[in-house]
């Protein structure tokens, strides 16, 4: 086939690769799967839409499908657990990139606590779980709507917090691009930004964060 | 001239007319400032630049400067204070908007406490001024940047929340435009939005709510 | 689950949680209403679509469908009417948001008056209607398309308009952006404005305003 | 120089050559007006700044200046009066545009109705002038914020109307692009659109309509 | 039902109302067709889908589909020709707008010619029909992409130009936005424009133009 | 100090570097080109202001001031001329974007033939040089407001066609933003697109192309 | 029918039409394949669903359909290879496009390289095609998301490179604009652009620079 | 004053406030600069523009002004150097920014290496610093244009990589908004984006991330 695959990403970070279903008919999502899983490496396909969930089982019947975070997994390596991330989110309906993240960072070794639905609307959630926030060694935090919820959480922790703007809401959200430009925006110097939806992006970078900070060089 | 003037509003609403300095030659206002304050009303001009200051001065010694919000006024009647805002803002950089809107409400005979400088980076600020807010019969909040500051006091008060966008930021905040739609998509049901920068619109309609709640009809 | 239910905010306002269904799944959206109308609250869930209808009918079959304003909703205090508003809309198009507006109000205890297909291009409509605008405590205008309707609505009368636009229209309407941009660019100084199709958003405010106005502090 | 002349618009439309100085310097601008003038034609120049005015009076002196419409103009024809049309417009800092389109149809021998600060939130300042606006063959509307003006003069009359943005606003009007929006998705079916701030475009056009209706064929 | 019929319009212009069925059930057109049909006026209706086909032709036998144009007619009256137009549109995927226009004109009354195809990337199919356009009292321009054919007709014409950006091409044209501005910026100062799509907008402005160029007042 | 010249550029096309003086302060203008000038190439700068001009005169006197292009030049190599190309531009105020690229091409060693001020709307104008357009073994084309140009040309010519979009008019042209949209959509399928204004890179392109042709390889 | 076939094009250039089939019906691009065919030239028709294949094939059996292309075509003449270019994409998600590129320069008698898969995140695989690469006349780069690739490449060749954006991503690359974008904005002065998703634009401008390089003038 | 210092901040991450001089006075910056001086701590501030360099160094002599930064600094404590990051750029024009956020990391006790002016379009330059690249913890990467250049560092290094857009750049550059798309964009999950010229924020979470590398938990 044409592809080339990149072998040289995973021996620079020790991270594997991420097989992304978007774009892919189910066939070649599962070929790719299968392919994977026959050499010995964990294996993390994101946006798995049914026909491609059914194509994986057949291919792959020992794969994990994650419903929520719409990605397919396979662990066949015992790498130990490596850094501790906290992925936050604020409405119910923000569930898919929240666990799209969680998953991927589990999958890669990264330990993770999930605080969900604590919105800025009521700030008292959020307040709640502070302890919790501060144990993390990065954030990711996951908004809709206005995005303000990385300023927040921002202001709270003294670690970096990878902000994912969701295509969640309406008319003026313009399919997250508003959350997007709030999270841009912050007035919280700690948050940095990754694409609209992108819980597998911001999941990379919080894990080589964790990573790092675990393992000092 | 061309102008028709619009007797009808202040007559609907008790509020008197306001000038807009910013499309007007410093005569123009000059001269409309001298008309209303012979007429013996109150008067309130916004958008003064200096050289609109200094000839509303030499027209109408008695007027007053109010720098930092850009505005001149003369208070000739004796209304007395009839309700009671607050005007909340995320940074130093907002001040010029947010005293607009408390210069004008002031104007109109609303009390106004001002809580500046509570942005949400750090919301130790915002949770040290509730007992403070929670007076208000109406709240004006005004930020720039990413704009979260209104979803955070909306869910903090019981009363309207009018969040006015200001200009304050760079890059992509596009003048304005990011905290704007940020404000639309509040998860705060309280929170209504005006234009970029209009303190004063705001205050019109913070001073009808408060108003009315304090007259019941 | 994941949710954390904001208790705080009905203490704060008196006003009830709403459940957006938009982001939920039927079975959800139906189990978030039976647990509620078991608390013995009024319950009022908006944006429903046809299989959302059935599965609350089957859990909870004394509640009411408004298929205009796509919602349901059940009544079970007996809270007296407090608070008179009007719902304006400029055509038949803009029904829907309109009857989500009215609905969610009357739900709220809220008088409403509905004065629809009163749009600007046939100015007599509106002003024939000029006698009952007259009568509201604040009045809520929905319009799609260039969104001029609240400027005159704002300019007949003297209390709060909130302006919802509507995403009624095709072009250069940008599904709703047009109406938005418009509403915000007000020359009414009491016109504030909330997101696109955002009727709820308007009644929550509408009744704050009118329920003040109608006790006062 | 590199300019070829447009001969053949004034041979189809009767209408002359208009010099738009706007991206010329003044003494481009001085010189083709006094080739024009030289030959004997109307001339009209528009955009012109203050050094434009001083080259061209030098170079003319008989050219009249009409600073409110930023226009410069010589008649040496006696061409009769042919059409009657109405330009409004909506408030004080319209006028520039308004302007321009008067000076401009005036030049090409239109009768003009000026129906200034006529806007629609003071909806009675423009049904007083009802009467005036049914004699024209054709209105041009300029208003910015909103541009709400010519849905409602467009339900007010029987002929067409042309819509001239303005540049006028501050924060969401995004120099006239709101103006713009809304007078596109305009609910009178009798509205056509023009460039932010043409007031030239629309009173060639109205012109056009004016003089036909004049003149039947 | 909730509809304010605008009988004021037709009496002002003498053109009756036209039935958007966009945003219409095919029930609701229907009925309004059948109204208006028993009144024995002129009936159009616009933008039919084709259950609202079935649903119209079931209420009112005798009424005439337009499938190219999307449109329902039936004429009752025996008005005479009155005006005479041209529609011009560049390929033919702009049939639909073009015939929009034509079918809208044509029902009130005025004479259409049909130029079609003739889009400027073979500028000789439009000189080619240059002494069929210079019959028109006025011209509409259909065309999707770069919207570049107004400009050129406008050149060749002299009579109003009403341009119809068309929701034609892909990518870079933003269903019709490319098309709209640059009609909004054409060269041709006898260009006017309507909203992308709106063929129905620009027939009626046009018959207005024609109407009033055949009767001089 | 922190440049580092691309030498492979040159070896690899045979046209040398190119100073682009916008970001840059007049002394580090100067200094290059002073440092070019030593080296014995030929030496071209772009986008000079008044004071770059001083600064590079005072350092290389015999360079070449265009002030018409914003560009300085100067000849070195006595490189015989290779590949013809046109010019072509709408307006007057193309000009500087359209000698931007003439000037580049001419040092780069192509013949030059400058088509100005044909513009669409006189579409006469453009058929009077056809001859000289056919000629050319690659053409540019600079237009501003809506672009229409490169699409009529492209389709009288059968060589590739390189729009460049300049930043002429006001309102919806959006500073070339309107030019650019409309070129990218052209229906001539000969034309391709550079950055708005950018002369010096369509130059750049025609000349390869141009001297590829007179050149087989 | 309306069609006015545009002979011209292909007596300038020497390339065949195209057929263009998103715009049209299964059956009318079937005709009109089928009326060329039978005419004796090579026929090419892009964007083909699979009701149009279905309905070319059975017009015209031994045409051939190319899947990944989204394109069907008729090779009738004898027409010597005369140019080569090269067509590189990023991702496999991009094959469609670089296949449209691909298939249309075959068609017209150009030799092509494909470079797939060689994204700008593993440069390596681009510097491994790099002898490839420098052999072709024109360059053609297909990419998606950030669309960094044509700088890249541009840097890498001495002839023309044709970027054509792509509409693979998600977010914030809003279906190829950020690509788009990105292109016009590329440091190397030897690339051109052309719309989103136009694999054959690119192709046609391609195949006329290398036609030209092989037969010199 | 208004202004509520947020001590809270420098607790959780150790990093000092940082005074952000674009919105201020130069009065105010240099009464900051000199209350922060006088409590012994390091100062810096970003955005500074002459009056304010002037201001400040009148208050505190001893400060340092970093001129291609835009930045004055003071160091006060004797904070080992604790991490080391990477800043590279892709032009001359970039450098403003580029220094704001090797100042800032420098002032937070970071080492830094500046890998400047090695754009993509001359890739080589690039590959010569790949081993000094490899050695940092986090890699900042600032680029206009069209913001290739994270994208490709991306690719090479197995940390995080900050990505800042620069403004610099013109025509569809969109002051900075084309590289923040593209880099949003990036196909190298290990990129995440801060604010347009935001170099500050940048270096700030840099820092962190390098720190907590150097310092395992
Ligand atoms: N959900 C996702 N969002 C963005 N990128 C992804 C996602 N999942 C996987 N990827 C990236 O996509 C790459 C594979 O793309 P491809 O070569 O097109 O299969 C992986 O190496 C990941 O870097
Ligand atoms: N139609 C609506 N538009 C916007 N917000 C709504 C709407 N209906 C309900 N809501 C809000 O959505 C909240 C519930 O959201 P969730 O927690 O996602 O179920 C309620 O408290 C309301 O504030
Ligand atoms: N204010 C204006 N806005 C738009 N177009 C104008 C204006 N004034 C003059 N024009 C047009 O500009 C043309 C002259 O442009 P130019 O050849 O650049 O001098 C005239 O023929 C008019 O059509
Ligand atoms: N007017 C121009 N527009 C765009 N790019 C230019 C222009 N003039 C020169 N350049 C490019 O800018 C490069 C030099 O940029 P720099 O390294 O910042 O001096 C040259 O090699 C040219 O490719
Ligand atoms: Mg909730
Ligand atoms: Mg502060
Ligand atoms: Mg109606
Ligand atoms: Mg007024
Ligand atoms: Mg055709
Ligand atoms: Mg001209
Ligand atoms: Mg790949
Ligand atoms: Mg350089």
């Amino acid at each position: 086939g044409h592809a080339r695959i990149d072998h040289h990403r995973a021996l620079r970070s020790g991270l594997p690769e991420v097989i992304y279903a978007a774009g892919k008919t189910p066939d070649q999502t599962a070929e790719i799967f299968a392919r994977m899983a026959a050499a010995g490496s964990d294996v993390l396909a994101t946006r798995v839409d049914e026909p491609t969930v059914a194509a994986v089982l057949a291919a792959v019947p020992q794969a994990t499908h994650h419903p929520q975070a719409r990605a397919m997994s396979l662990r066949q390596t015992t790498a130990e657990i490596s850094g501790h991330i906290a992925v936050v989110c604020a409405g119910t309906s923000d569930l898919t990139v929240a666990e799209e993240a969680a998953i991927t960072a589990e999958l890669f070794g990264t330990q993770v606590t999930r605080l969900y639905d604590v919105g800025v609307a009521g700030i008292h959630r959020l307040l709640a779980v502070r302890e919790q926030l501060s144990q993390a060694q990065a954030v990711i935090v996951c908004a809709g709507m206005e995005g303000a919820l990385p300023s927040v959480v921002g202001g709270l922790v003294g670690v970096p917090v990878i902000a994912v703007p969701t295509s969640v809401g309406y008319g003026a959200s313009f399919q997250g691009t508003t959350a997007l430009l709030g999270m841009l925006n912050s007035c919280s110097p700690n948050v940095t930004v990754v694409n609209i939806d992108n819980g597998f992006g911001a999941a990379y970078t919080a894990t080589l964060i964790a990573r790092a900070a675990n393992h000092s060089r």
